[in-house]
């Protein structure tokens, strides 16, 4: 592996204590310094946010990490985790005072150990979730946690964001792989919780404080995760379906046909459909006619003789739910190629809103059969607020989770649309919590939902974070005002 | 429901303005004060733990709760939440000062919801595991905690203690089912946590703070649980093995056979089985001849179709086996009858040992991988300090759970050797903590491992712990003494 932080010509200002004793840790090649340097690290991929800090520092080990977080400890200086920098909340970048020290978890990317006798991996926290996935699958094993940034995202940010993504109605999210962690404390102290086991209930979990908390409570540095047999096979259709309370009765139908063996189950309305196969290169729609929802169903199984089995089952599936009048026409891919070109319409739908202008985004969740109740609700307080706006509501509907995404009325100019997202977003999470969702289902409060978080939730449960934070952090050095402030 | 607090005709020192406070609350009827009252609250199931109260109090609702907790936290009084009072580790008996005050579930009995559509249930503290269980079951559904107590121990009790059982392999612990809380917290304050989502990243994942907290942090008083389809069909069978090796093999051949299907898989060793059979009414030996050791396996299945599949899945999965000479000899259940004659081989084991005179117990876990070892090495260990000793390993071997009892030597003075229940531990506990195992798998830590705790785990995880038992709970009044001191 070449290793391009080494490769880097920053140097460091020697005048700097603190940069100075960043150098003897990690070498200088992997302090940057320059506004330049640090340019790919001091943005987030929406460009929402944009952040300075006084040097990103790139530890290679456990070590090297503890100790750069022990130096800014003595110093005061407050720390930014940051992975592959894929987040979309603003967790992962600075604030723009200038004042913070991002700490990259860019050259961790140790495969520690892989085990498929006893089904698990131990990985550092640099380590890309495609890498995982693919070693996984070396060793016949497969890791589930899959999403749209797997190719670049890290570990260490999937645990910190308890990442969601497609494989969570089979597998669960991110927390649920997580057995045990390797963390640097706030101090600088180094905990070693890389369990390895099935149960343990000596003492409180703190595996799961971390998971979730968005850096800041601690610098997680490697974890042991749950793999799983890998699926022998896989069977992929994408349906029509008239309405959305159809949507949920044809989950429900595919999760009592197979016995709970569906692996995703992810909605998309028409709009969606339209603008990603007008946007998108290599995206059509493989129905005849409209529809007014459409549903990208999968099954797949890890029996060995399960090849032919789990493509019969799905056609069983869905024969009956056109008999049942759950779906109105459904196509089954035929070849890998196919079912990527499926996937694709819904992978790329995110992306395809940019095309038609601003886009304020959403990401809650409900239980599944209120889904329905919620965005007929939703979309009419939305478009009252501001008619012409254009609600492309898509995503997890297996596990209740909608990214709730509206583009701009056509015609209206794009920052003007942007700067009602707050106002947007206010509406939206009014009806989600009088419904008992979550305003932050899979991508987490970072710092575009702190406030929302302030207002929407329980003082009392907000309470309990502030001392949570208190407890593991007591100076507020890790990545302060994200999350809880 | 006849309510049996209610018809206790204790009435409590009305001079104590704290029990006059409770009976204020609850009611005269739901608060206990005399020691022949209490009695049945104060001794552990072993009866390894008695202690004193200074009272017992019932409340019937969760404000009530809240109302009791607030007058013990403004009295300073410390207060040891109870549920079924089946915990194993001395964790749900006060100590014997008497100063402390029981706050028992038992009235907190009403299932709030259930809800097949979404999979979820959400139930009070007092509850008791099978009546949820058959709740469940009344609405097609399955709630998939199992365990010997199911019968009188409660919800709230399994949440505290994240109980384990034989269902673990396939759903995961009690940890993995609670999807929200509602926790009464050492003020008094109630914190509403009680959600119903697949996906919820809205701040720090509080709920695993009191799975497995063994009421240390605050009394739980509701959980909203998952349930799922229920199994069509069940096939069971018992199988005689060779050695330990060969059993580890069999669990991977019966992972990749199943697809990952496998539901329970129990490993027991022929001294567990000759002194079941010896001293167990119903209970023989039913396989031909005698085998080192034994696994239950038990194979499920939720798909409609899946009725004569399951049975000729396990028979396949048999056939392979005894041709690949992983099993010597099995028998397959054919009735439920047989089932439970099979099941009660396995549930009856515990209770078996207490026949045999003195049992010194260890609840480990280990990678599934390294048991055989560990076995043998403990063996070793423990025989070499006692000879004659007679080790009954037993349990979870699907999750890596190990009952590591330690039936004495025949003829040996029985309180002679529980005597050295504390060195066995030792000797054992180190041998786990080397091979990376963990000395609290399943039945908690308590009382019973407080000091093993402290000895055996790393120091800046204990203060981790003290740190988040300060944050949650500051006055220390929680069931002090227990888990973390």
């Amino acid at each position: 592996m070449t290793d391009s932080a080494a490769a880097a010509t920053t140097t460091p200002t020697p005048t700097d204590p603190l940069l100075a004793r960043f150098v003897e840790i990690v070498g200088p090649g992997a302090v940057l310094t320059t506004a330049e340097d640090m340019a790919a690290h001091m943005v987030e991929p929406r460009g929402l946010f944009h952040g300075k800090a006084r040097a990103v520092v790139k530890p290679a080990t456990t070590e090297e990490a503890a100790a750069v977080v022990a130096a800014c400890h003595q110093a005061g200086v407050p720390m930014v985790p940051q992975g592959g920098n894929t987040g979309l909340v603003g967790g992962n970048v600075p604030f723009d005072h200038g004042g913070e020290v991002v700490i990259s978890t860019v050259r961790m990317t140790r495969i520690r150990a892989l085990d498929p006798v006893n089904l698990t991996a131990t990985v550092e926290a640099g380590v890309v979730l495609a890498d995982l996935q693919a070693a996984a699958e070396d060793a016949d094993c497969l890791f589930p946690v899959s999403l749209a940034a797997e190719g670049s995202c890290q570990i260490g940010g999937n645990i910190a964001a308890n990442a969601g993504g497609t494989g969570v109605l089979r597998y669960g999210n991110m927390r649920e792989q997580v057995l045990g962690l390797e963390v640097v404390l706030p101090d600088g102290r180094i905990w070693n919780g890389l369990r390895r086991l099935g149960k343990d209930n000596a003492g409180y979990a703190l595996r799961h404080l971390f998971v979730g908390s968005e850096g800041t409570l601690g610098l997680v540095t490697a974890a042991t995760l749950k793999l799983y047999p890998k699926p022998v096979a896989t069977a992929t259709a994408f349906c029509g379906v008239s309405d959305l309370e159809t949507v949920t009765a044809l989950l429900r139908h595919a999760r009592a046909w197979s016995g709970d063996g569906v692996t995703a189950f992810e909605f998309m309305p028409r709009f969606g459909i339209e603008i990603t196969c007008r946007h998108m290169p290599g995206c059509s729609d493989p129905l005849e006619s409209p529809w007014p929802w459409y549903v990208l169903i999968e099954l797949s199984s890890a029996r060995p003789d399960s090849a032919a089995s789990v493509r019969e089952d799905l056609e069983g599936l869905l024969g009956e739910a056109l008999e049942q009048g759950l779906i109105g026409d459904a196509v089954l891919a035929e070849s890998l190629d196919q079912r990527d070109a499926l996937w694709r319409l819904r992978e790329s739908m995110s992306e395809a809103q940019g095309f038609e202008g601003g886009s304020i985004k959403h990401d809650v969740s409900l239980p599944v059969s209120d889904i329905p109740a919620f965005i007929a609700r939703a979309n009419r307080a939305v478009t009252a607020a501001m008619p012409g706006l254009r609600p492309c509501p898509f995503g997890h509907l297996g596990d209740g989770n909608v990214h709730y995404n509206l583009t701009q009325p056509e015609g209206m100019d794009k920052a003007e649309y942007l700067a009602q997202w707050d106002a947007m977003n206010r509406i939206v999470h009014d009806i989600v919590v009088e419904m008992e969702g979550s305003i932050a289902a899979e991508h987490g409060v970072g710092r575009i939902k702190v406030g929302e978080l302030e207002r929407l939730k329980a003082p009392v449960e907000l309470e309990m974070m502030r001392a949570v934070k208190r407890a593991i952090d007591p100076d507020g050095l890790f990545n302060p005002g994200k999350v809880v402030v």
